[in-house]
């Protein structure tokens, strides 16, 4: 089955859409979140944990998995789908953002990015080429281009050279896919000069590229920096096709860039913040291992129907962190991924049923409030 | 609903038997395994993985529930069952073991035996009447006397002083009990001498035990003294009462224990093994860390049904562990623990269709085969 994107529903009053992508794989139906497989695994969550609450598809790190188990080992066994178990749609990042935060083991230059891996130093050699062969291996419904997540602070002239970089790697990439059922997203980056974006989408648009990225944000320039330059970014986006906010991230950040247009969102804010015990709950969040917590017999949200909150109570739950027990990092994860995937449900159907501008205010609002508390 | 044991069905060629406990928390069918749920929860387990494998009966700590969160937490929470999300029986033991095996931080006296917790170093002194309140506290179904499990070796005198306080412990826990729903065992202890095992026998099955244990087996005595002593005490135990085998073992112990007329079992090994990356599969025990699993498109056990098997490939599973994943831990975990009890299944219908004979000497032949691989 060939990729395709349908906007489906445009909400009025704001840039919010509801809309399908349509994979090999299956559909998705946006505003969409995809929960991170790092290491071909959603950490603490099976795939049929996942189909639960309602998870449509995940993101691969295409970097991690080149190192280990390697391509090869993946291709073999029939492509990431079935090597972790997961019939459903799946994308790939490219690598490059993990491969970047090596810093000093790292070297750019035209041809790619030459770096050791952070397992066992040995040395590798990734180019906008390779990225696309290594995705296409892992049999990805949808590969990200390489790119540079160009850190900030960032003076002009690196970002503005960076940036080129990026559009002709983008197009490098474009050339380089030869599987017709795998889409290609392009990242628009250029840091936060906001000519260096648009002068960055203006070529990638022209290009025919299946979906478009904003990459870039959510790299420590500050909320109200990557709300702006989300929604200015989005704005340079084509309507007809998929838009990504990648690594981003809070509940509201996501909130905010539904309305900004948005339509698929990735982070490992709610997988990691459940390791450390701390949920996103209907009231506000809360960190399970605090000791008013110690014999509380409600459940992490009492608004909410996952496994974790239909059976254990807070006390369990805190007593299973102190413990160090697994069975925390799973229930813990279980919740925190079903409460992004209701948030998610939820500004879906109130996009379908015309609702999306009062649901968006009052989430904000909602959150605003929880975390004044 | 009061306690009771039944006997189903005996072989006629062994001392095995089909059996049915029955407790205020549902029906046990024996030979039964224990999964051990440490800190209120069998590690990597949720109550609905256990439930899907067969588990009919998990075991709880007191020691460890006592000092974390506290028997007065999962009292006021309803019981421990509530806690833990677990419906089903659940035997505690007395947390004797473990306060033994602290070793210079415990004193036994006539009393009790004092203790420092290994958390924080703070003094509790357990009687064979506070174990069995905390037990009553707990909600068990199943509460064992507190008994020294004597090591080994140990000198006759001390074997026998010992033996002799913990029949005066049983004795004393057996008054102590004021809930009539909570089965109580007594726990036959003896070392390595017969005669003690049979004096210590003599005065237990004296008095009204629900059911009777064999402790102080599996302790570095060797293979052969387990087998040996293990069948010579099942033999001093009552054929209307549950035998239970304590912390008994590798399916090959417990195979033959079945044979010696035992109906209950726990052990770590399942979970633990798991842990470490040791799987139990029908063709032998295999380590899925092993390099020549790297690219194994096999499941861990090609006759297993369980999840992990149904699902993923050793080469993923390998790459799980490898990657310290979560999903590695509770995977194998599910896996090891589904072996147990299909083997608990197997020997249970072989006992009521009259082939238990057959049944056991080729499952220890198959066992013993594919050790010597």
């Amino acid at each position: 089955m060939a990729f395709s994107f349908t906007v489906i529903k445009k909400d009025s009053t704001s840039r919010a859409r509801l809309g399908r992508l349509v994979t090999a794989h299956g559909e998705v139906e946006t505003p969409a979140f995809m929960p991170v497989g790092t290491h071909a695994s959603v950490k603490a969550m099976s795939p049929r944990d996942l189909d639960e609450i309602g998870c449509q598809i995940v993101l691969g790190n295409t970097y991690h998995l080149y190192l280990r188990p390697g391509v090869e080992v993946v291709r073999e066994l029939g492509g990431l789908h079935r090597f972790m178990g997961w019939r459903k749609p799946i994308l790939t990042d490219s690598g490059g953002y993990q491969v970047f935060s090596l810093g000093a083991l790292r070297k750019i230059s035209e041809d790619g990015v030459r770096f050791q891996s952070h397992l066992d130093g040995s040395g590798h050699l990734l180019t906008p080429e390779k990225v696309v062969e290594i995705q296409q291996d892992l049999g990805s419904d949808i590969a990200m281009v390489l790119d540079e997540c160009i850190p900030h602070p960032a003076d002009r002239e690196y970002a503005s050279a960076s940036t080129l970089r990026t559009v002709r790697w983008a197009e490098r990439s474009l050339n380089a896919r030869n599987k017709t059922d795998m889409a290609l997203f392009a990242i628009v980056q250029g840091g936060m000069y906001e000519d260096l974006r648009t002068e960055c989408a203006r070529e990638l648009t022209a290009l025919p590229f299946d979906g478009f990225a904003a990459g870039g944000l959510g790299v420590g320039e500050g909320e109200a920096a990557l709300r702006a330059m989300g929604e200015f970014t989005a704005g340079l986006l084509p309507e007809d096709r998929p838009r990504y906010l990648m690594g981003v991230g809070r509940p509201e950040d996501i909130i905010s860039a539904v309305r900004a247009g948005y339509d698929l969102f990735d982070c490992v804010l709610p997988t990691r913040n459940a390791r450390n015990g701390s949920l996103f709950t209907s009231a506000g969040k809360i960190n399970i291992r605090r000791a008013e917590y110690a014999s509380d017999a409600r459940p992490a949200d009492e608004s909410c129907d996952c496994y974790c909150c239909r059976n254990f109570s807070r006390a369990y739950l805190r007593h299973l962190h102190q413990s160090g027990e697994i069975l925390a990092a799973h229930l813990l994860t279980l919740h925190n991924l079903a409460f992004y995937h209701r948030l998610m449900e939820s500004v879906r159907n109130a996009i379908r049923e015309d609702r999306a501008e009062p649901w968006l205010r009052d989430s904000e609002l909602k959150l605003q409030q929880s975390e004044s508390r």
